[in-house]
């Protein structure tokens, strides 16, 4: 799987010439942690973010994640204040090309709460609970 | 874990009144196949789909995997015409509270086109290409 990315410029616009986006140019892109298993299935779900056409254009031809920030209204490279980069393992995207998935390698945590995934508000014992640890101090991580 | 589904009217309310709606009233739902592990993480993507607030609030209470079809502008209660339905295992929200993340016990396949989850498309020797195969006719699923 490894020699298919990045890929070509052509290629990545053919991708990107596939995929729906909404109103606002955008398309929903999941990251999912890359396990070791040979179809990429399996692992964590890191966090969802948003990809316009450029973001999915450099994420394909760099191999390196970029997702479209919505509150700044620009591409955004995944760990470029904080080092916590996700190098691309595969793209993939739906039944409808209106959602990306990223298998990812992650370096370090995902979230910029400094905890591994962003998925860590759920019920236990009939309450509202935190159900993941903070791994790096938010100040290390954009200090 | 499991003892955590189905919640209380009341745990559901408390749940839904925490999560961030867009401007459609809508939020994110990932889902994602349910492994063996004690945790939850490990496992197959299934689909992305949208929850309003009465399908967080019926997903919860029911134990049984309830979207908002944007298409059909109701209540789409997974599998209620494929008989392919999501139990639910785990409901997770992220950081932001603008996606949920539902782990869940899928019966039979997850994508409308017979094939077990909906991320087929990826990148394969140069070109785009389905990497999964259609295990369930849709003429059997809907027909």
């Amino acid at each position: 799987m490894s020699n298919d990315y990045p890929t070509s410029d052509a290629l990545a616009a053919k991708v990107a010439d596939q995929l729906s986006y909404n109103a606002d140019g955008l398309i929903a892109a999941i990251a999912q942690q890359q396990d070791g298993d040979s179809d990429g299935l399996g692992g964590e779900i890191l966090m969802m973010a948003w990809m316009n056409r450029d973001a999915v254009i450099e994420t394909l031809t760099t191999g390196r994640v970029c997702y479209f920030s919505r509150s700044r209204s620009k591409l955004w490279r995944k760990g470029e204040s904080s080092g916590q980069v996700q190098s691309l393992i595969d793209f993939r995207w739906d039944c409808d090309s209106d959602t990306v998935l990223v298998l990812v390698d992650q370096k370090g945590v995902a979230c910029h709460t400094g905890r591994r995934n962003c998925f860590y508000k759920s019920v236990r014992g009939g309450n509202v609970t935190n159900i993941a640890e903070v791994e790096v101090s938010p100040d290390d991580l954009y200090g």
